[in-house]
């Protein structure tokens, strides 16, 4: 049988648990598969393109046990009253070829970035940031939040987004769990006086929501939402200004940020900085730049925390997803037992 | 909401409507697809290859339905109660990039292998085959014979298999349904007088369980179990003796028993022949080989079919996969609603 988390289990389990501790918890995960991140199975995701959008499958493998998760990017769903993306995943047991997990990660995926945004910067923002810019307050932004809370302790909240209703949902949802936040006018309002700056939009395009004049000395970037071709975030100027850090570097250099720089663009690949073989921020006023895309990796990390975290819990149920006859030559006999031809 | 069809369901299905009149039906689907052949996006499957065995997602989509499986091969498997092969499969609209149908597809593969190879006998085979030999008589033995009969009336089997007990399963699985099952001595004894030839073994080698010697003219040869690296069971010498025809060429050239052959050595792929680019047999005395692998875009027919077939049938359920917030910006606030702290 295989375990299965569907929408409502999920919500329960999250509500229950808070998220603000399940991404503190999934930053422990995450940085176990860091650490050992040259022992895994790493391909570039396999997308679908149309022009409505993009449909994903992200696998990974640690030899012990393989993950996938199915993702959907459509940048037009929100007006059509669906989410941009939504998201399943799965386990399975390298030994035998089984599944034994899936689950829905719309939700988990949502904790699964914030806490790798939360990892990153806990490594490598000025370990005394209060304040975080947060440009863009759709759906990823309360995560956001809750993670450089849980990494950095980060409390004070500066916003910007050209949709003024999603300022107010941010409001609404964050301010009640003991944040100060100040609705900005403008992105450059936004981030005067940040010690990181997140942003996160949803446009397809190559935008320019920051300019080298906006990014003050030892500024923490965490650059979430360029991660495709075609939609960046950053001018490029910002990129060269400080350090460029990326999850799995191939990847990144078709969908992060770094598209817009010369194939040949330093970068540092942040497992290196987390298991001593690069270095991280060398002085307070460098700037250090995320260029976040997400990997397969993270996925890994967060089914296997969310598995371990169900364990003995109510939030599960066993689906039949495989047959497994008892004569594993016979399959035929499964579908014949119950044939009125069947002897 | 996304329908699920579970094991119970599925042999529930599959007995009421019955293995080989689903057969007969999916190979309508199969052609249909085989004939639009052109309009798939097609990708090698990628695979997850370890000591054990191998995981493989196989996607494709029609830019109106997206679809993949997840499939594995443990060849140590049923020594140890499991199945060698098992899988499941998933169809998503591209619209909106939600998933809308998950599936067991262990059962399902079994009988889209063995449609796909009746498509493919119905259109190579001489028409007047009345007697197959079958070399394997494992779990694709009975779903086999039933599409053969299903696309050309093949009722007279000459079966062998190095292991006495599949064979005797076999003959008790399909005796009772009608048809002349002749127990061989040899693979060489078997093949005598067939008009179609199906391998279909396990061990993961370069085998040769047929030589050229022991094909007549005018056979059929429905190459099955020659399906990834390593893993043949023709002699070369028989795949020169007649026209060889695939799925999808590159893939075929890495997994099936062309592997065996220089990367030059022509093929025809079947969709050519169906859709009337190529030509099938030429005449009674001509030699074709089937040099199956099994590709996606089958298991997309597959699903189409499965998925049109149960509609207003009790055998799915609806789970709840992916979160669809009222409002696509708040996804926090599925979580935060159900919270202590939620406003």
């Amino acid at each position: 049988m295989t375990r299965f988390v569907d929408v409502q289990n999920m919500i329960r389990w999250a509500a229950e648990r808070g998220p603000e501790r399940i991404m503190s918890e999934m930053i422990c995960y995450l940085e176990d598969d860091f650490r050992r991140w040259e022992s895994f199975d790493k391909t570039a995701r396999v997308a679908s393109h149309t022009p409505f959008g993009v449909i994903e499958l992200m696998p990974t493998s640690d030899h012990e046990t393989y993950g996938f998760k199915y993702v959907n990017g459509h940048p037009a769903n929100p007006a059509r009253g669906f989410q941009t993306v939504t998201a399943f995943g799965v386990l399975a047991d390298v030994h035998n070829g089984y599944p034994t997990f899936l689950t829905e990660m719309t939700l988990l995926t949502a904790m699964r970035t914030a806490a790798t945004s939360g990892m990153v910067a806990k490594a490598l923002a000025r370990p005394d940031s209060s304040v975080m810019a947060m440009i863009g307050t759709g759906s990823q932004a309360e995560f956001q939040a809750l993670a450089f809370r849980a990494a950095l302790g980060i409390d004070r909240l500066q916003i910007w987004d050209t949709d003024y209703a999603a300022m107010e949902k941010f409001v609404r949802n964050i301010a009640p769990l003991g944040f100060h936040v100040t609705i900005a006018s403008s992105a450059a309002d936004a981030v005067r006086g940040a010690d990181v700056i997140t942003t996160c939009t949803a446009d397809k395009v190559n935008a320019t929501i920051l300019t080298p004049d906006l990014i003050g000395p030892g500024v923490h970037i965490n650059a979430i939402g360029g991660d495709c071709p075609g939609k960046t975030e950053l001018h490029a100027g910002i990129l060269t200004m400080g350090r460029v850090f990326v999850e799995y570097t191939p990847q990144t250099r078709i969908e992060g940020e770094i598209q817009q720089m010369p194939a040949d663009f330093s970068v540092t690949e942040f497992w290196e900085v987390l298991n001593g073989r690069a270095s991280g921020r060398s002085s307070a006023d460098q700037i250090t730049i995320f260029d976040s895309v997400g990997f397969a990796i993270e996925d890994f990390s967060a089914l296997r925390y969310l598995r371990d975290s169900i364990d003995g819990s109510p939030y599960f149920e066993n689906i039949d997803l495989v047959a497994n006859p008892d004569d594993p030559k016979d399959l035929f006999g499964l579908v014949n037992v119950l044939s009125p031809l069947g002897s």
